[in-house]
């Protein structure tokens, strides 16, 4: 089985993390693979910022399928391009974000998101709410660290992220956490960790792990999204750069 | 006060009648001019579409306010790159479905939707669903004629659209209609005396009219969308063909 | 263009004030008159007052279609008569709280509505509610200074509305304030000022000017209520004392 | 104990009726009255109807604790003048659609109204949601007979209602169904036997009966309405001509 | 008439503290009784205490018609056994949460909860839900006093609630209370008198006598669950120890 | 890798079919069990059922997790047990509806639940609003086949599926199909294949391998239930027969 990690920015530095965070969630026989785009921007922080990568994400998608890759995943939680890239092809197209919630909502009561701005919180709860998942969301808490300087002081970024936690927890009714960038990779233990010491006795969900694990279990299944929900668009014309 | 009007596709013929559809519906004083894109797709009929449709419509957003444009409106009911687009200008950016939608929703009960095609349906519910309308959604029905085949046979599409009408309201409770593509601008008024004629005393909008409404009173009042939903984005490297 | 200002209490010494915030608000060519009631209360702050209005706006309603006024406007953000008064007329009937409410959740995230009073909250709460907005509504907070009282002491009413408003966004996430009662027409620019010295670049709306300009876009574009929603009442007996 | 029940229409004949319904659901010492309007409507078939009973009601709904009365019933499925009636007593003032409709959400699953005519279909649609009870809802089907004819032919009132108990029943799956006028008191036990007749093992309710069953709780409990929903209106000048 | 109170634990001391409090709500031509179970747990706290109280229960239930009582309630606010109970008999059974949390809605704009601890709470927010109620809560506060120790110290309880219960009203908007545990029956008066004290003039129901006003209601018009709600289950083998 | 299955009843003829099911779903290296119960229904198709079984699946699931199982699998769409059992463990506790309804809401816009009988709409209608997926549901369609009787006429069952899907794809909008009890497993493919036939290219889940999958992947990652939302419940007396 082989999995394709699409990292949806120009940024490749992050590439090599995103191969140890996905292979280390990956069955024994599963083959992971990271590209990252030619077109669009340094991280995923505005609607903009979306836009301008999803023309890059969806040829990105498209070439998986042809080079017979299995499933992919877009390794971003604003799941850009997730909808669009569903109707040109058949394979299955797996967004962290889309991933984590519903196994949240699943697991207890209600959830939070530990995003990293402020300027994050009415964007996630507008997606919770595409994603049906209003009544499950407690909140949506911002550490204000940019995603570009998550890891220049990791240790910050840690504290900052079960500061944040804490608050949801006791503050908003959060019985789940979700990590809301997946710059914040491999953390949730340790959020999960600091959370039980304070005798919180919650889950941190690893957005990345919990998308690897949903590609392999539908790629095993032979399931993939609803065609009669992401048809193939009409032909037309198009015109386009590249 | 001079409107932008953004016809947010490749196809450049559909610009004259633009022209004339949102002219029809300014104020005398208002000044109208509509540009195309010089990148993207004939039509929008996907989240594909769409997607490849927005880097575009935000170069044109931005080029507007440079120029001194007084608002923007993004001529298609996809209102495609509405939120990425109010990030990057403070004048007033408007989609033709939303203002719609809230006007549907003012004038009456219950509103559907008339697409063109059945792919539209669970994407004009996801729609509804994000501009927060679900409640006041009484269906979404399509006459199944494609985007570049509407103007082939007027006649025929302007039957479709009252049958599609006279169902939504009779089985499915509509007391206002929304002609689900800009392309079908300037039938409302037909499709409203059809229904007259049976019986049934309903609203039918047409959008890109609201749109300009919408769009000159904005201006007027010296309102726009508000920058604390719609921040402007971090500066980052970003590497884009056009 | 005749658009007709129903001020909907016994208290015609407003009636000067709204004249000219209504006509401040118009298009030059449009024509403005206020009337007042003959029979109800000083002002509307519980569902006794609104119940007393009624009546008598009903009146003032058919009267101004009688006399070819164009639209209506009610003004009082209780929209008092608003449904009652659209089954006697085809011509708009415009509320103020149901424009702005709409025109809140079209330019931003969630809003909050700034009430005179604490009793005021459930009943805000339950005409968002019948508005179909309570997804877009942030908080009701109140002032607590009695509507017959906000002229006494100016600058203390605009003070104590810019902390509403400051509390509203800081801590309810309003993007969006509409002041919530007609008497604090023409304050919005001062509030929204106050707030972006703070740091806040929300939008605050004048509810009267936003009905006026949703009453001048209805009679443009020949657009009115649905009557499938609001028919006209059954012939019947009616016994009634004016 | 003393139950008033007020009719609220200048329809005195139904007087009788309406005293002979009540007292057979009220317990052996219950003390039963009935008063009609001196102003209004001959019935309540719209919401300007509705609004030219209010003030009628209110001075009823005074005079009835004046007197020591200690529940009024407002015998209507408008409600009218609920909210703005609760403002002015202490004494529980009771609505039959109110009382039926949490009954029925009691009893079964979701709940159908039978209405006299179509054009109720958005109003109680709208009244349901201002209860909270939406999600409960099956349908409100019509049998489109005025309220003033219900009397003329009873056999022909009562199998309309029968096939649209019916249709609620199997089309819509309502599994308790409300009578949706209180003209039709009396009909619910011949309704719920016709379908048990036609294999649906249904509840239906008779709203003047779950009325005079709450009321009389709440007098037994000394319960009524929270004065903090329903303050008193603040003191202001009044001009009314009864 | 005859109600059978089951108290659903295996702690028969509280049985004669039941007989008082449902005997004091009943009307005086009322005969209650009180059955306890032989199988279960000494109190109900969590999913498990329920799942083991719910044989017994039906048990009790099934008792009860054979023996030819009207009605049965089950005595503890988790309401359990209720649809399974129901499936099994066509008398009335009455769960004190579900009648007092639709009373609440019916009397007030939004109640508050006040349990008996932190792990209810998104028990209570589950079980509002599944009545259809969510949009009426306000709240559930908890008092974090186990239930088999209500009775340790009541005025410490008791006091504890007063300070819950104004916590809720101040802070979430509470209109309407209900104590979330039927081990706190005739506390509500108390409540209510001390929060009018500080000024909060609400409603606290106990809900016991909710439960018994309702249970008579429905004996008196003749009417119980929905039978298509809640049909009798399909003739199969059953292997059961008691 | 050892996962548990508990087949939810006495019947204990269908433990085989159950073991190949889990077992073809699983991972090479995954260990699968079954195991019956000695107290309970033949099958669950009422709250009485369910109410029957619970007491005996809490002692399985118990004992699982003192057997070192890693986690349980509940093989029944009623999810019986799922809350409870969660209270008393700290090992994943699987429901195959839970995890359908998740999976489905992720591949597509809305999907049906193809059930076996009427009695089941109301009862699954609560189970998904329970799971916080209203949303989402186009619909529940029964065929109409005792559980006990599914397996006599395997074909017959299968035709009634297919045609029950092709209903809910094609009058309810389905894009995904959950068939509604775990008696239905390993029959998706064919109503997959059958409806692509008909030009309708949805897809219809295996609930048991969807259950597993999730399963494994709980135990994969280290993750279980919060324990905030299931905590262990309070020491106590029980009195218990097995």
């Amino acid at each position: 089985m082989h999995i394709r990690i699409i990292n949806p920015v120009i940024t490749t530095s992050w590439a090599e993390d995103s191969q140890r965070t996905y292979a280390n969630a990956a069955n024994p026989g599963t083959q992971v693979s990271v590209v990252s785009l030619d077109w669009g921007t340094a991280s995923i922080e505005s609607y903009r910022d979306d836009a301008l990568a999803t023309p890059g994400i969806l040829h990105r998608i498209v070439q998986a399928e042809t080079e017979g890759v299995d499933a992919v995943i877009i390794d971003c939680m604003a799941d850009p391009g997730l909808h669009a890239g569903r109707e040109l092809v058949r394979i299955p197209v797996v967004g962290p974000a889309q991933s984590s919630m519903h196994l949240a909502a699943i697991l207890g009561h209600r959830f939070s998101v530990l995003s990293t701005s402020d300027r994050d919180v009415p964007w996630v709860e507008d997606q919770v709410n595409r994603y049906g998942l209003s009544q499950q969301l407690a909140s949506v808490r911002a550490i204000n660290i940019p995603v570009l300087s998550l890891a220049d002081d990791p240790e910050a970024t840690i504290q900052a992220l079960i500061v944040a936690a804490e608050q949801a927890v006791r503050e908003d009714g959060a019985h789940v956490l979700i990590p809301g960038c997946t710059g914040l990779a491999g953390l949730a233990s340790r959020i999960q960790e600091a959370l039980a010491t304070q005798g919180y006795d919650v889950v941190v969900l690893d957005p990345p792990s919990v998308a690897m694990k949903l590609a392999e279990s539908l790629v095993f299944l032979g399931y993939a999204h609803s065609k009669r929900t992401y048809p193939a668009p009409p032909v037309k014309e198009i015109r386009w750069p590249f």
